[in-house]
C-alpha cells in the first residue's frame, strides 16, 4: 500500500525564506508531503494578468486582472490542500494572507499559523480559527512530522 | 405578499462613523434591511473572553479566548447575511476584515469591499473576490438600493 | 398553519411582458407566490456600475462593474427560490439567460424553460436541464397551479 | 513527488480551431494539463440520444434524448475540473457555452472566457463570473503557464 | 417565542387514508405540524405534464412530461422537511416511494417508514435507512409526538 | 425590523437543572433565544422505541429502535441550531453528548462546552472543537448575551 | 497522459446476465471504465448480517443488520461512481433499485434507467431523473462509448 | 483495472490490541485496505501541542494546544476515509471516540462501533448512527471482506 501523500499549501508572506525552511525541514525527515504555494515572484504576481492578458490604463483594473489569473492557482491548490500554513511577516499589510485562511476555514481545511508574537493580538482572530500557531519554520515542520508519522522532535 | 429583507453583514473597521451612515442612509431610503455586525465596542470586544468565562494570565490565551466568543458571533451572523460589506480603514492591520472577506467568498457570499484607493493594491485580492468595491459609505446605500429596488440614484 | 409561500424568480428576456402576464395569472389563480427578477430596466440595468459606484473610461470595465453590481441581486434571488423560470426571446443573445439556468442547475434548483419551438434545438441542453418547458405565460401559470395545488386546469 | 496533474475543461464553440491551439500551445510549453471537453463532432453530438438510444419522431425529444447523453459527458468532466475555459464564437447562438459557464460558477471552478471584443457587453455576466478573459488562445496558454508554473511569456 | 413548526412529507402510496389518519391523529394531539405531499389524485397526477403544458403522442414523453412537473413540487418539498414519512401499500410497484426515500436519505433526512411486515423482506434497505418503521398511522403519530413533545402515548 | 431569533440547542447531561439555569438566566437578561434540547426525560426516552412503535424482546434493538427515535429529533435540532452548548456532568459515560459534539462540529455549528476542570483532560478533543468552554450555567449565560448583544456582565 | 478512468455503479437486478453483458461489451469496446455493484450474491445478500455479526431470532432485525452492511457498500461505491445505471427487472419489487436511483440523483449523479417499455408508466419519476433510459444492455454499452469517446455505433 | 482501495480509519481505544487483530485479519484475507488512526502512543499523543509548538503552564491550554496537533491528523483522515471503525473498551472515558462518531455521521461516512454488550445501552445513540456494530475485530475483518468481496466467512 504507498504511503499517503499530504498536499499542504504555504500561504502568506513572500519575501523571507521561510518555505525553503519547511520544505528542507521536510525533505530532511523525508516526509511524504507535496507543497504547493502561490506565485512568490512579487514582480510576477504584479503583472500576473497584465503579463498574459494585456496591458490595462487604469491601476485598479490592472491589479483586478492579476488577482483574478492569481486566484486561479491559490483557489485551486487550497481547496486541494489537506493543510494551509499561513505566514505573517513583519512588512506589509498581508490582507491575502488572512483572506487565505477565512477562504481555507469556511471550507474546513485545517490550518496552521506562523508569526512571530508581536503580532499575537492583531492576528487573534485568525489564530482562533487556526489548529495550531508556530513561531519558527521548524515548528511547523515538527508538526507536520508529528501529524504525519505521530513522532515528536 | 410582505417584502424580502436583506440581511447585510457590516464587516471590519470599527474606528470611524461607516456603519451608522450606511445605516442612516438605508433608513433614508426605506430599504427592507436588517444590518449586522461584530461587536464594535474595542474594549468590550477584547474582554469578549475573560469577562464571561474567566481571566486568563497568558496574553495570547486571553485573545484565544476572546476571538472564540466573538466567532461566535461572527460567523454565525456571516453564514445568515445575504452580502457582506467589508470595511478596510487607514489604521490597524485590519485582519481580521480580510478573514472575514474570505470567510465569506468561500461560502459564495456576494462582497461589497470599501476603502479608499491608496489601499487597492494591498486588497487586490479581496477587491477580485468581491462583488463592487466602494469609496464612500453612500455609494454602499446606492448599492444596495440598486440591488434591492432596480433603483439608481 | 399559514400556507407555505413559493419563492420564484423570473430570469431572461426584459424586452416583452411575460413576467407581467405570469405574475396576473399567478394572483388570477390566488397562488401564494413571491416573485422575484434581476432589474428589467435595460437602461438601469447597463448603469449599475457606474450609476452606483462611478464613472469608467473602458467599456469593459463598464460593464464588469455593473454585472458585478446585478450578480449581487440576481445570485442571492436564486439561491432563495424554490422554482426558477428561464424565458428566451427572438431577440438578443440573451447569454445570461442561459447562465442563470446553469447557475440554478448546479445548485439542483428546479428549472422551468419558456421560448418558441423554433429555439428548440438551440436550448436543448437548457431544455435538458429543466423539468418542463412552457411555450407560454399562461402555461407557466398553470404549471405553477398544478404545483401549488395540485389543480389542472 | 510527481507533478500535480490539471484538469481544464474547454467548453463552448466548436466550429474552429481553438482546441488545438490551446493545446498544442499547452503541449509546447510542456505544462501537466489533461484536457477535456464536449463532443466536438457536431454531427454525432446531434445524434448522442437516437444514435445509442434508438429513433424518435419528434424533434423535441430527439434534441432531449441527445441533450441527456451529452450531459452525462458534460457534467461529469466540468465537475472534475480544475479549471474551465468556455469559448464563445461568432456564429451560433451558444447558449450551451452560458450554461455551462453558469453551472460551473455554482461549483466554485474558476472560468475563463474566450472571446472578441466585440461580444463583450454581451457577454458581460459570463465574463464577471470568470476570473479572466481572454481573446486569443495563445492568451489561454499564458494563463494556464502563469497558473501552473508561475511564468509569464 | 412562538414554537417551532415541524414540516413532515408524506411521500408513497395515494390509495388508502394513512395520510388523513396521521394529519388528523396529529390535529388530536395539537401538534405544531405542517404537512406536505406529493399531488394525491391519481389522475390529476398522470396528467400533470400533458394538462398544463400540452398532448404528447408517445406514452414515454407523455409520462416523462408529467414526471418532470410532479417532481418540481415533490423535490422542493422533500428538500424543505424536517421528517419524510414513507408509505408503502400492497398495491403497485412504488418505486417513486423508494425513489423519494433515496433522496430523502442522500439528504440526510430523517426517515419513518410505515408498512405492514410482509413487505419488511423487500423493503429491507429502506428500512435500513429510516430512522423508524411503523406499522400504522398512528404509530407515526406516536412518534411525531414524541418527537415534537417527548411524550410517549 | 423585528430581532433577530437565535437558536440554541442544549445537549447532555440531564441529571441536573444546568438547562433551567440557562433558560432563566436568560429570560432574565430578555435574550431572544429559542432553546431545544433532547427529551431529558430518562424513562421517556429509554422508552421512546418501544413506546411508540412496539415491544421488542432484545435489549439490543429495544434500544436501537429509541435511538432512532431519539435521533429524529436530535439532529433535527441540532441542523436547526446555531449554536450548540454540550453539557458533560460528573455521572454516566454521556457519549451521546460527545456524539453531538462531534455532529455539530462536522456541521459548522458553533460549539460551547460546559463542564468542571476535572474532565478536561479527558474531554480536550471536544473542547478544541468548541469556541468556548465555560464552568458555570451563568457562564454560558454571559457568553450568550456577549453574543447576542454584545454585552459584558 | 493517462486516460480517465470512468467509474460505473451498476444498481438493480440481480437474477440476470445484463451487468455481464454490459461488462463485455464495454471489454470489447476497450473503453476505460471501472465497474461496481452491489454483492450480486442473493444468498450471500441476505446472509450479509448475520454471517459476519452473529445470528438474529428476528427476521426483521436479521434483515436490518444486513441491509446495513449491504449498505457500506452499496453507498460507498455509489459516491465514487460517475455513472449510475439502474436496471430494473420483471420481477421482484425491486425497491433497492429505485432507492439507490433517488440516492444518486439527490447526490447529483449521473444516472441511466435500463428497463422493458412495459415498466416505463410505474418508473416514470425514476425515469425523468435519470438522464438516459435504455432498453437493452448493448444501448447502455453505445452510451458509455458516446460518453466516454464520442463514437456513436 | 487496478482494484479499488478502501480507506478504513480505525478510531477509538488505544490501550488494547484490536487494531493490530484487524489489521493482520485483512492481510491474511488480502483485501485493499489502507488502513489509517490517530497517534496512538498516549504518551506522545498527550504531548502534541508542547512537544511541537513549546511549553504551556497551565494544563487546561497544554490540552488544547496538543488537541489541535492531533485533529489536525484525526479530521483530515476521517474525511478521506470510506469507512470509520469505532472502538470503545472498558477503561476511560473515551469522548474523542464518540466525537470522531459524531463527526463521520454528520460527513455521512458508514461506521461500524466495535464493543462489547456491556456497553450496548451507553452506547446507544452512536450504534444506531453506525451501519454495524461489532463484538470482535475478527467481525469487522468479516464485515469488511464482505464488504469489499462479497465473501462471507
Amino acid at each position: 500500500m504507498p504511503e499517503r501523500t499530504w498536499n499542504v499549501y504555504l500561504a502568506g508572506e513572500i519575501h523571507s525564506d521561510w518555505r525553503e525552511r519547511i520544505e528542507s525541514g521536510v525533505a530532511a525527515a523525508g516526509l511524504p508531503v507535496a507543497f504547493s504555494a502561490p506565485v512568490t515572484d512579487h514582480a510576477a504576481s504584479d503583472d500576473a494578468g497584465t503579463g498574459t492578458l494585456g496591458e490595462e490604463s487604469e491601476p485598479f483594473w490592472r491589479d483586478h486582472k492579476g488577482a483574478g489569473v492569481n486566484a486561479i492557482r491559490t483557489q485551486t491548490l487550497i481547496r486541494d490542500a489537506d493543510v494551509v500554513i499561513v505566514r505573517f511577516g513583519d512588512k506589509y499589510r498581508q490582507w491575502n494572507a488572512a483572506f487565505d485562511a477565512g477562504f481555507a476555514a469556511a471550507l474546513g481545511k485545517p490550518i496552521v499559523t506562523l508569526h512571530d508574537t508581536d503580532l499575537d493580538h492583531a492576528l487573534k482572530e485568525v489564530d482562533r480559527a487556526a489548529q495550531a500557531t508556530a513561531r519558527t519554520a521548524e515548528q511547523v515542520v515538527d508538526v507536520l512530522r508529528y501529524v504525519i508519522r505521530g513522532e515528536l522532535p
